[in-house]
């Protein structure tokens, strides 16, 4: 926990659950990514956070933005961001919000599917366009499913194709898997984007922009590369695949952006057992699944948490406050915590900044949602 | 599909996604659960959808109402409902949050702990108090954890020990998991509770009521049993367990009382395959997981999906807008859509008038929460 966020708990005591974001890791967080990649642009991925603060910051140190709807699109433009640092990196677009989008400015949008590209032609005529390719997802911890992009032969003559629609074939796109820890898989999805640019070439189509997506982690249990790691490793590839003609780079890291800025401050309602045997306590906090950690599902991202208690520490299984049997946080994980744990007490679950208010639903058994401090 | 509905649909043409309810579906379903148990005191489950239109339609029509949170209690309160017809039925309650309900007249408590039971008698003095008992949850689709409910065993010491603290020993509760179409489930339950409530008597502590929770389903893709049905195997069971001593009942339908009143229209974003030689359509929605349909977590609730279109159907597997991949609603579930189905399409999603609203994300990818009209 910060000097910043550990203050603003003791000043102000403001009540459980709440998100408290420390503004200063955002920029060091930004400040180590550009300096780990120099030649790549930077596209925060709002929708880890849409915070007018975080959006602020990032306008003000240089960002730019990968948004996902039009209201995203909105809020960058609020925070002072210009059309040409916004991209519309949502696959799945109606043809009516892609039409707003132009009109506001953007110029530039993903597609994967001949579908999506004649939306694109007809509603945003002109713009460039990138193809995002499928790739396998492994070595993330949050599941990346087949939704999003198509197979490398598909988007090569997808590309080829837009060049004699009414845009203009940018790029190629790809995204490893949220969390990625394995930084060979950059190395695997560079390797396919170089094929499909010398296959373009070969057709007369000069594509000029590689976007790398997100994907890079933020600590929660397990370490994590540096950025600097990312950085060497993914400038190795670039070369490897593209030899001295590298194109344009294009990152767009959410996760990796604001996750280890912010810490949830949580109550314990509940400690108790199943049975007068039971070897495992069950603590209930007053935040679950539905209140801002949806991301627990499958449990598949794994917050550490802390309390102030010390001395030995138990298993237990932990959930959150709903009516909602599927609201358990963490069963498997084999979480411990102290023995001296009261109901009561605070909790702090870190690393918390990413993927949370905005996933907490509106009124789940009439609780509101996750309140946000941006310091 | 209602005739009001079509209508509403027809006349008004709202933006998608929304969700139309019937309230005269909710009043059918009030009438036939009544008539099918006419023993039994009726308490709304408030978190399937607590919309005040259906609230103040549920008081009227004599009903009471089982809350998870203060705010559903006050929503309770404020659609008309005296305090004596409102139980806090959440297992995990703020002390707090005890507090305020006992000052707003709530006299009866769920309790499945040593710990929530010394906060409830502290801060609810006098109050009815029922324990939870662990169920298994077979033949239930929507999963049911061992987060709420105790051994039958611990039950029974709760119940003894609560006689010599500041709170009425009222009697015992459990849930045999939502949507549960095995109706011998509420008979093994049943058996359990009455062998707790021969074994307080023995011990000098008279129960007096059984809370048989919900698990009332609505029609999804398959059949479900009738209301009826419900009702004379319960009633069996009764009789079985408890001979001529009947208890005081109580259910808790939620998804059972609204489920099937309540029809989202959403719109097809896109359609598109991941290869040329792909078997499978991919078909994008307006609506997905974190926009209210969150109960396809697992492919759980299989809402059956309609269309305008006719003609020969094909495999389809259906996603959400967002930008997250576990935002896919079915994809082994081999959902099928007429091979006509257009981008810009209205379909039908049905059966989704309970656990929908709430639970949709505050403002997940810069999306509205679900839109909802009662009619």
């Amino acid at each position: 926990m910060t000097e910043k966020i550990a203050r603003f708990f003791a000043e102000q005591t403001p009540s459980t659950p709440c998100l408290v974001v420390d503004l200063d890791v955002v920029a060091d967080n930004y400040g180590k990514l550009a300096t780990a990649m120099p030649d790549s642009r930077i596209f925060y991925a709002v929708k880890a956070n849409p915070a007018p603060e975080i959006l602020r910051l990032l306008v003000e140190s240089g960002s730019c933005f990968d948004t996902a709807s039009v209201p995203e699109i909105q809020y960058c433009l609020e925070a002072g961001a210009t059309p040409d640092r916004i991209s519309f990196g949502n696959t799945i677009k109606k043809a009516g919000d892609i039409r707003i989008a132009h009109e506001l400015g953007i110029d530039l949008f993903a597609f994967d599917s001949i579908e999506e590209l004649e939306k694109i032609a007809e509603h945003a005529p002109g713009s460039r366009v990138f193809c995002r390719i499928l790739t396998s997802g492994e070595g993330a911890d949050w599941p990346l499913s087949r939704k999003f992009g198509c197979e490398p032969e598909m988007a090569r003559d997808l590309l080829i194709q837009a060049a004699g629609m009414n845009v203009r074939p940018y790029g190629v796109s790809f995204h490893v898997g949220s969390q990625q820890r394995d930084l060979k898989q950059w190395d695997i999805a560079l390797a396919t984007a170089g094929t499909i640019f010398r296959a373009c070439e070969e057709q007369g189509v000069i594509l000029s922009m590689v976007n790398m997506g997100g994907g890079f982690p933020t600590r929660y249990l397990k370490d994590v590369p540096t950025s600097q790691a990312y950085g060497e490793a993914i400038n190795d590839s670039l070369r490897r695949h593209f030899g001295n003609r590298l194109p344009e780079t294009i990152i767009e890291p959410g996760r990796g952006m604001v996750g280890n800025a912010g810490i949830i401050q949580s109550e314990v309602v509940l400690i108790s057992r199943k049975s007068a045997n039971d070897d495992k306590r069950w603590v209930y906090l007053d935040i679950g699944k539905f209140g801002g950690l949806a991301e627990t599902m499958d449990e598949a991202i794994q917050y550490p948490i802390q309390t102030d208690r010390d001395g030995p520490a138990e298993a237990v299984i932990l959930a959150g406050p709903t009516c909602d049997s599927a609201d358990v946080l963490y069963e498997k994980a084999e979480y411990r915590l102290p023995t001296s744990l009261k109901i009561g007490d605070k909790v702090t679950i870190m690393a918390t900044g990413a993927y949370t208010t905005t996933y907490s639903a509106v009124n789940f058994n009439g609780f509101s949602p996750l309140k946000a401090y941006y310091i």
